[in-house]
């Protein structure tokens, strides 16, 4: 199976090759970034989203953009890479790994070389990332495809997949190994309203690698449980509290109440860097609101009143007590949970 | 407070006003449907929805199509008058209120006069079956305003509301009330897709009204719920099993669910002819399955890869043992509930 690379180098590793996700579904296009402004111009348009693909993109940008100056002084190389990871790192604010990848990539332009040419030094250490990403993926896949009973049947939300990183996802890493090893996996996927990530970019990643799956609408889920048609749910996330709370994008509770109520077991799959020590619990989460005409005029139609008051939260938080495990690149944990600060 | 209608005389009672539903929520239309195919297209085509006003329009659109028949020999109108019903009755196969309705006016049409005008007896039934509908919205909602807390904060799916009646809508009713009393009611209102009735009829209906609202996704249901927002859920029926179980728009479950968890008191509110002594339970209501299509390209934008399979219920089962009261014309009914025929 060939799975989709959201993230890589392009030719000569003079640019960053993306699946812009914005031409999604109706075209796959990729295309290099080659400019530090290409660059920050696709991040801030979501042509790349996901945070790992984020990070990843990021700090192969910033490698392509100080290249450049490799025979600069190394004042001037270090104010200009400075400036170019400033200029990235402000595209999501928000981004914890953003910031992160950029900060490994800044250390190798800034710092000493070591006798190795800035050139290679940069682009070993954004493939490093690159790298780890993509194990990262495939090892939360190897944690969650031994919870999986044999031709599983899955039902997800949103996008944590191949598109959102740089190797198989994390929510669908075990999908892909299952189908991988010759299961019949089948995936239901939430179409995940206003922004329809699961329509968009699930439904089109998984029917493009081959496997079974059936879109239905956020609230059809429960409809589906009750024909016992799904042995497991599983969801990415945004954030993971010290309790277990995870937040995640807004419906990820309203599956995790119906999991419950059907007996299914319900997981979370994730980077252990998506642990937060600091947050005690999910309600120390701050939950970002957006605009209103995501839900009033999601498909450039209007499909509400004009002016009509709208509650449009980017996440919830499903409680701890709904979650049966938790999956990351680290192994599955089970409640109660504590992750404490590494 | 002036409440919309969405089905009334035209003038001198020669065509049938119907508020043009596929145009909300962008503009109010009106239109008069002045010959039979006229009322049939706008049956067939949605203009005119909901399950009591559907009924409305065709009885009142069969008076006026058998009108001009008055002076004709009485074998002549009766076959006229059949083959006209037929017609209406044709356009919605499976609703129930339409057949009621039709031949409602179709024994007058048909029947012995007793001296009274043609076209005043068919104008008479026609009326009463809008007049009953009005009186009925009314009683529902004065046994559903009983059981709401002043300035009562509900959340509703779907449309139940004016616009899918003749007078003051099956759940909306107790809102309408509220606010006519003077409460500050708010109404959280779920989009409901894929058809948006909740954001195109439901919102627009209330801002109409100048009742308090806000649209949401109907995944965000849960996450409103649990910021200690909403006092009460209300929705309208398809069909009523005699164990009390509910088919209704899918999602209501959903809904249903998440109240649960909460602790929120879950309503459904219709009228009694909903009660279907016939069918023992939820289980044996055949749910009817809708086009892919309305997931995949909502609007006539793609939102989804072409061809993706899609499961499209239009309505699903919420089981009795999540329902608080069942609120009709005839009072509220508590669990356990056994609707018997009457």
């Amino acid at each position: 199976m060939e799975i989709l690379e959201a993230v890589r180098w392009g030719p000569d590793r003079r640019s960053v090759r993306i699946i812009d996700q914005r031409a999604l579904p109706e075209r796959q296009v990729e295309c290099d970034l080659r400019t530090l402004d290409e660059a920050c111009d696709a991040i801030r348009t979501l042509a790349v989203r996901g945070a790992p693909a984020i990070g990843i993109a990021a700090a192969m940008a910033l490698a392509v953009a100080v290249t450049p100056d490799v025979d600069a002084p190394p004042e001037m190389r270090r104010t200009r890479a400075g400036a170019a990871a400033a200029a990235l790192r402000g595209t999501r604010p928000t981004a914890v790994n953003l910031a992160w990848a950029l900060d490994r990539v800044l250390r190798v332009a800034q710092g000493p070389l070591h006798g190795t040419p800035l050139r290679e030094a940069l682009e070993r250490e954004a493939t490093a990332i690159l790298d780890e990403d993509r194990a990262m993926c495939r090892r939360i896949g190897e944690h969650a495809l031994a919870l999986f009973p044999r031709d599983a049947r899955v039902i997800t939300h949103c996008n944590a997949g191949a598109l959102a990183t740089g190797g198989i996802g994390t929510a669908l890493a075990g999908v892909y190994l299952a189908a991988e090893r010759g299961d019949r996996v089948r995936v239901y996927v939430d179409e995940t309203r206003p922004l329809l990530q699961g329509s968009r970019l699930t439904a089109w990643e998984l029917q493009r690698a081959g496997i079974d799956l059936v879109l239905i609408t956020d609230a059809a889920a429960p409809s589906v449980m009750r024909r016992g048609d799904v042995d497991l749910c599983i969801v990415g996330a945004d954030r993971i509290a010290a309790n277990g709370d995870v937040a995640n994008k807004i419906g990820t509770y309203a599956l995790a109440l119906a999991a419950r109520h059907h007996g299914i077991p319900f997981y979370v799959a994730a980077p252990a860097s998506t642990f937060d020590a600091a947050t005690p619990t999910g309600d120390a989460i701050a939950i970002e609101q957006r605009d209103g005409d995501e839900v009033r005029r999601g498909f450039g139609v209007a499909t509400a009143p004009a002016g009509v008051p709208v509650y449009n939260p980017a996440f919830d938080v499903t409680p701890a007590s709904l979650i049966t495990a938790i999956i990351s690149d680290r192994g599955v944990h089970r409640p109660p949970f504590h992750f404490a600060a590494p």
